[in-house]
């Protein structure tokens, strides 16, 4: 049976989603422990964004096909009875043996948090990125506006890569809450680092170190050097995924 | 000039509120060595609630003496600058030269955070005391109805005092959240210990091994051992103190 788990995470202590070779500290490696030791198999995985180390979800989604009589009241009761605390699984449910969390998605939504004042951020401190120096709204707003639509993002991807860098963002909005300014990104997809570099880029036009209308141009040149810094991967988190 | 904090914490790696001789990590002490950097003398500051080691704090008021010309909004962004990022200083007003934040305060809400389903809590854990086992809510609330009311509460206090150990609870309020339940007390000041071993001896109810109607007589006895286990400092918070 194929099922689609629902997952949050505080990604402050791991190297990331993605099962790699050299660490068994990864949320993916946590969950297959727990699902090939419910099994007595070898399990593997698919989540729908490889969120990179220190990075947080609130609604990661990933399927896995597994051999089992447990119902998927038991399954999730068994993966929140042995993750650790800093993993949750909200839900679990059956599907069609087609669906591929990654490959079906059709949206993704991730929230970039800033701490304009951090005293006011004591409780969840570990999910936003401190940042106290005064920002035109406004600039940042006007640039974001230029960076929506269908483009090719490869100045906001850290890795050269022969695979399309072509991606549409939906929208960006900005949020004011107490001490914090929020920027949610909409899209149907990411490049490898490319919401840490954008919101890096917005923060410098912020800053009125670069200016809102030089955004179609940095877009043009291809080039990752032309944008701006990396945010630290503290303030991001994976919102939601969705699915046609 | 007498000044007046509003304070937020994340008490998990403090040695509690109060400055000890034996170690500098507490919060009065870290808040202290920033004051007295500031002025260059020594400073003296006074917590309304004394919370234990672990314990949190939403609403921490503490009073301080600074001969200082900064403003309040200075003193405020000098102390948020210095202190380490779990420690919060949400407002500084100035103050009658006779206020005291602990001798005035009338009134302390606390609230116990109980994670019925912790996978559900993965970014506030912290925060709160998992429990997962099934909680009988109309027997404990039954027994919390016992505790309201001026009485000595020396069963619930965990140090041997020649001090008065009577004291008022003006309600005890149950709220369930998804995956919690929330114990909010409200009361003219608490024991040491005393809402950790009153909630864990509401769980003990819960759980049927106590029955609701023994409280009384528990009251009475005014025997630490006879009332239930002290539950964890982790799922402790000091809401809000009250001034007339």
């Amino acid at each position: 049976m194929n099922y689609r788990m629902l997952i949050q995470y505080d990604g402050t202590r791991y190297n990331g989603w993605q099962r790699q070779q050299s660490t068994d500290n990864t949320i993916q490696g946590k969950i297959e422990d727990v699902l090939s030791r419910m099994t007595g198999t070898e399990v593997e995985i698919h989540g729908a964004g490889r969120t990179d180390a220190g990075v947080h979800a609130l609604g990661q989604v990933a399927n896995v096909h597994l051999d089992t009589s447990y119902s998927v009241e038991e399954i999730r009761s068994y993966l929140n009875t042995w993750l650790p605390e800093d993993i949750g699984i909200l839900s679990v449910q059956e599907m069609p043996p087609r669906f591929h969390s990654r490959l079906n998605a059709t949206a993704k939504t991730y929230c970039y948090r800033i701490a304009t004042d951090p005293s006011l951020h004591v409780f969840d401190r570990k999910y936003l990125y401190p940042f106290t120096e005064s920002l035109d709204r406004d600039a940042m707003k006007r640039a974001a506006s230029y960076l929506i639509g269908e483009h090719d993002f490869q100045s906001f991807c850290a890795r050269k890569t022969k695979k399309s860098t072509v991606r549409r963002v939906d929208s960006i909005d900005f949020e004011e809450f107490p001490g914090e300014l929020r920027i949610t990104y909409h899209g149907n997809g990411f490049l490898y680092y490319m919401i840490r570099i954008m919101t890096g880029t917005l923060l410098e036009v912020g800053l009125g170190k670069r200016d809102a209308d030089s955004i179609p141009e940095l877009i043009l040149a291809r080039d990752r050097s032309q944008a701006g810094f990396t945010v630290p991967a503290r303030g991001l988190t994976l919102v939601e995924v969705g699915y046609e």
